[in-house]
């Protein structure tokens, strides 16, 4: 039962239509040109709020259709219960600063789940066309330059590591002290990229993510794309990190082992 | 003379042969997987470095056959003279520490300049295969979603408003401090998006870019994109930028002007 849960082309088939509904609804939200001289929509339109619900109905209405005995956990529309033991975790903006900015690293996170985790992900960039997948033995990423596997990067010390991060934007001041411990040792520290961080471990691009304050939903796809691809994502003191919280996503064991060392035991 | 200049068929073909020529040689480097396991490449092979020159001696060709009496400054290659009292400004790559982390927010930066600055303008980015334009009256994206003409954003507070910046990566202290004024008073302040923030303050997204230490090769292309579609961009000083060091990218006169009360008389 768990293996063919691994590998059952239902679930990889109705993943992509969640994410093919997400784009759709998406899109026309973003870059809207200035619409504050316009009187019309001057009061109450708040693209990212739209673009968000939208995308969440689009993607709950295709569950109910499709998957019914499975749960659904939702950014915008909260909890749905489910018979399954299965739930869909999805976040239909992740990066909503970045959203709100028209940068093109915000993401649409669709992940599903069982009591030991989630085991299937996506992270979708809309604008870009780039979609990348994790799902047991499966890794890749479609997008402008053609589909490929996702394999992430082979260890190196963190001395020549590169880590990314939303720090200064979250987290506690003792969470960033931690934080800040990492990046002095690191090679180079990028802020920024929300959920595209991710992808990134995930294609061997960069060595860690590292976040705090994380909801599920924030968490649970990137967990299931960055694990597909050879990596691994725990909480600060090396435990589960999909019920949200302090995460780092890591390329492999070894970085980190030794990013783990500044960030284990801090205070709340 | 200068109206001819100002909408020149010719500039337009050779501005866009140019990208092309770019985007064709940079792309191969673009996130190449993991080599470090390799032998074969473990020695000497940069990627960004290696795409950098090959997108320059790309465009040194076209140039050298197409507009043989225009003067050429290029990051790699430097100086090139020239009989025609115009000048093509080359970034090959403009955010190198994007591109070797993988984002999809670096750029190649194209400009031709007069005596008083660009007056064309390309910022492209090879990976999503998107291409701002700024050209006398001309503004437009050509990018996954369509064509579409650029406008910068009608005026609002600057408490309302979102700036982009490299800072803290960038700048001395003093530089950082009177940053760091214009931030704690904007709505959002966002960082790590290179030469990209310039294509968003033109697509209307955006509403500031505040940078330093620049080189004409990093501000000359954004010029001239950002007042294509009605934004200014000048030094902290309100004078001309294009020759490096300090430059403010604003949607409008009146931001600018907000904005310009925090940077003005800063330092060294």
């Amino acid at each position: 039962m768990i293996q063919n849960l691994h590998s059952d082309p239902d679930i990889l088939r109705v993943g992509h239509l969640l994410a093919d509904a997400a784009r759709t609804a998406i899109l026309p939200h973003f870059r809207k040109p200035d619409l504050l001289a316009d009187n019309k929509f001057q009061i109450g339109y708040d693209p990212v709020t739209e673009a968000d619900r939208a995308a969440e109905r689009a993607m709950r209405k295709i569950l109910e259709r499709e998957r019914p005995h499975d749960a659904i956990l939702g950014e915008e529309y909260g909890s749905t219960e489910g018979t399954s033991e299965l739930t869909w975790v999805l976040d239909p903006i992740d990066g909503t600063r970045g959203f709100v900015s028209g940068t093109p690293t915000w993401g649409v996170l669709i992940a599903l789940s069982d009591a030991n985790g989630p085991f299937f992900g996506i992270i979708d960039q809309p604008y870009i066309r780039e979609r990348f997948l994790g799902y047991g033995e499966r890794a890749e990423v479609k997008g402008p330059s053609g589909t490929y596997a996702l394999q992430t990067r082979s260890p190196r010390p963190l001395a020549q590591a590169t880590v990314f991060t939303t720090f200064p934007e979250v987290g506690s001041a003792h969470e960033g002290a931690a934080f800040a411990k990492v990046s002095q040792h690191a090679r180079l520290t990028r802020f920024g990229m929300d959920c595209y961080a991710y992808a990134l471990v995930a294609s061997g691009q960069v060595d860690l993510v590292i976040e705090a304050s994380l909801q599920p939903y924030d968490i649970q796809a990137p967990i299931a794309v960055v694990q597909a691809a050879g990596g691994i994502v725990t909480d600060w003191d090396g435990g589960p990190a999909h019920n949200g919280g302090r995460a780092i996503a890591a390329a492999n064991r070894e970085i980190h082992a030794e990013a783990l060392e500044f960030l284990k035991n801090c205070p709340v």
